[in-house]
């Protein structure tokens, strides 16, 4: 059962000063947090349903775990209702150092909606992306909203927080590509087998400073009249052209 | 001045059952609220700052304006914070009459994500469709997330609930494409001219009973490890390749 305290610090947790505080993020629902005990994250505490805890014990040996009913569950993250389980795993803190060698980087400069950012993720995941360089501004990789956008890939890919104009100044083995309106058509590209992807803001696009080491400005072509795409449908659509 | 009745009207707003009762919805921030004005919707009410009524003044005669501060406007709909203004609409119903003809039809089987709704809509005015079919369980059009996502979208794209079942079953001049799993690679379709693309709901797919009616599986081809991709993601991508 769970304590007055756990259920406190569980909660903590859904808010930026406390995950930085206790080195710790939410995962919530059953299927993140299968997904979770078959990566290398560390869980320090599993509170599942009745059900959950014996279908899948032999995943949670020597793990701490406690039992909740569904109710209880649903009152702890962010979810609405919550059937499955939650999990309380420790942040793992990746840097450029982490970085592996990759023909196709994928780098967002202040994507600030959480959805966004998951949505983002897991799509680099379909398409084999297994790093993303990111701007020191943008959301929080740890906001339970992100992880839950992730369906799971925050498990798989990995999202490095830097200075990326200092970043780029450094990748000279990489073309470097920007999606912004009035550039080439990107169905008319043709891709260098290395090659970086910009991303900007959802409402500012990319930085100024970062502009001129573009070296080729990408455009989605519009056939209609909405102003802009949503930044994570623009990332997919143009991620669908680059890989192959 | 806002008065306490007015609060509470455009509060209720909220909730689909009120929208349903009073027949209004609601448009929230300043750029979804001039695309609503330039568009055949009719405004019931305009609550704007100071600044947002004064700037815009010429868009507005006829209309009920009232004044508000941006504390004021905030606490009115869903958005956490709004600088601008918002809206109450009267809510206009479309129906399988008002379908005009189309060389492309995207039809929704019972997207429940209002976020996905609204970005599927918007992404669809980018791409030329004026028109969405979807099923009679799909999310509501005139919830304040899916209008907010669509980032003034919902000014241009009409969508009709229906039996898509029904309606799939009438159509003899469109081939009819299905958005599935192990299906052709959608880079290798050769598109008939006349086409409907079918989404099907973000956890379950397209229903089974609609299955038998689809004459061509296509799939998006996966590179790496996520299990799916994001509904709204995955129209985008197949409207890419669709629309030219």
């Amino acid at each position: 059962m769970l304590t007055k305290a756990q259920v406190k610090f569980i909660k903590s947790l859904q808010e930026k000063k406390y995950r930085k505080l206790e080195q710790c993020f939410l995962v919530e629902g059953e299927k993140s947090v299968l997904e979770l005990l078959e990566s290398d994250f560390k869980s320090k505490m599993i509170v599942g349903t009745a059900t959950f805890l014996s279908t899948h014990h032999h995943l949670l040996n020597h793990l701490n775990c406690i039992e909740a009913t569904e109710q209880e569950l649903s009152g702890l993250g962010e979810f609405r209702t919550n059937k499955g389980a939650l999990a309380v795993v420790e942040i793992k803190h990746t840097t450029l150092q982490n970085l592996k060698p990759s023909k196709l980087y994928l780098v967002l400069d202040n994507i600030q909606d959480p959805g966004n950012l998951g949505t983002i993720i897991r799509t680099a995941d379909w398409y084999g992306i297994q790093q993303i360089i990111v701007s020191e501004d943008t959301v929080e990789f740890y906001n339970p909203k992100v992880i839950a956008a992730t369906k799971g890939s925050f498990t798989r890919v990995e999202v490095v927080y830097t200075d990326i104009k200092n970043w780029l100044l450094q990748q000279n083995q990489h073309s470097i590509y920007g999606a912004l309106l009035g550039g080439e058509n990107v169905r008319h590209t043709e891709f260098d087998e290395n090659a970086i992807l910009i991303i900007g803001n959802e409402a500012h696009g990319i930085r100024l400073e970062i502009l001129p080491l573009i070296q080729k400005k990408i455009t989605i072509p519009k056939y209609g009249k909405a102003e802009s795409l949503n930044a994570a449908i623009a990332t997919a659509i143009l991620l669908d052209r680059m890989v192959s």
